[in-house]
């Protein structure tokens, strides 16, 4: 058991792991951010958060295991979010990230160190929001979703963690297929734009797009159509993963 | 002025940063690497060097350095190499990356807390190899250029993060256009196949080649061909940089 509220022990307090967990609900992208200190995202939520109230989940390494270890450790111990592929993007290492005042005054209940310099290694996922209920624990008071267009300053130098996190999701999405698996299994050509736009966090010409996907033969066109909608009836689609596995390995190709 | 051979002051003893330096000379890929211990790649080089007795170029960060600048003066103290784009892909961070006994044996030479976990921020640059001179300097004893094809045994876990530089290098050259800066300014399709061939470590069909860069508009045939050579001159192409990079901003693209 951790000793909340104590320092606690077994830290490195030299390296640290922040989770950049992306939730897709079709509307928008949202960001998962933890409280540090009450009274924002419960509460008086109409003021303004202190600088500092909110953060991304993250915490220092223990000694004895690997970074990707802590990443899902330090994500299920803060919001009980388990079971995520965490994909590592950038480590931060600016000598003055964690030496603003606030952040210290924070530090100094929680850390053996607070004047050590910190390294943090980050990670991020893209998941369906609808499938995690994220709760917090530790030193997080709460846990809760904020939609990235609209994303308070945060502890630390995290909102340039959520700016580069964000940078390579969307990159990603522009490289790989990653974006299926936020889908139903059967999905129209608009729910897939949606989902582009959404986390592009822009407007794609509809027929520009459609002429674009359509050439991937990894996108399969089903004979059925939608049901009880109330416009026309759009086509559905799957995404066939082993036939894109497959060019995967057979051959490299050229896609820039 | 460092002092050499001691130990060394203002090290953060927790950080290192590593340095995947690939250089590309139209044979083959080379990877550039530190001799610790004399008497492989100067003197005895037919007996197989001492485990360990080869590195990537890596040390410490300082204290008050941020870790892009680390790794440009790492790699300009040990190797001599200067103004190197280094891109940063990974932090490499087992707790017993730096347990052998080789490795410690070392770290006691020349390292202030030797037995300190090391989490290290790894990063790597593809040049042309004609273009740099490495000269040791530093605890380097020599550097030097070795195929990536036959590695030898290097010290701590440099042979993962050289294969895992390897791998973002051949992903970011089927992504991005990073290849081009290698070639003369006007170039033939084989001597492109060439080079995508040399750096992905593979034989690429001719014709499946020629199909798919040509589709490329950013690659300008010109109305001139090869002189000099012995075999039909072939036409030559240039790259156009901004053509490409205006269709960077202009608008995404699906490239997976």
């Amino acid at each position: 058991m951790l000793e909340y509220g104590n320092l606690r022990k077994n830290l490195n307090p030299h390296v640290s792991v922040d989770c950049v967990i992306f939730g897709f609900d079709f509307q928008e992208l949202n960001v998962l951010l933890i409280e540090r200190e009450e009274g924002y995202i419960e509460g008086n939520s109409s003021s303004k958060p202190a600088r500092g109230a909110l953060a991304l989940p993250g915490d220092h390494i223990h000694e004895d295991e690997k970074l990707d270890q802590a990443g899902a450790r330090v994500l299920k111990e803060l919001t009980n979010l388990d079971n995520i592929f965490l994909e590592q993007f950038h480590a931060f290492g600016h000598p003055n990230r964690v030496k603003n005042e606030a952040d210290r005054k924070w530090m100094k209940t929680i850390r053996a160190e607070p004047n050590a310099r910190v390294i943090t290694v980050a990670y991020y996922s893209l998941v369906r929001l609808d499938r995690y209920n994220p709760q917090a624990s530790s030193f997080a008071k709460h846990a809760a979703w904020f939609p990235v267009s609209d994303i308070p300053e945060l502890a630390f130098d995290h909102n340039l963690i959520v700016m580069r996190a964000l940078e390579a999701i969307r990159r990603t999405l522009m490289n790989q297929p990653i974006g299926f698996e936020l889908l139903p299994p059967k999905f129209t050509l608009s729910q897939l734009r949606r989902l582009y736009e959404t986390i592009l966090g822009k407007e794609l010409e509809k027929r520009n797009f459609r002429r674009k996907i359509l050439k991937k033969d990894f996108l399969i066109p089903l004979e059925e159509k939608q049901t009880g909608v109330p416009h026309k009836a759009a086509r559905l689609f799957q995404f066939d993963k082993e036939k894109y596995e497959s060019h995967q390995t057979e051959k490299y190709d050229f896609t820039f």
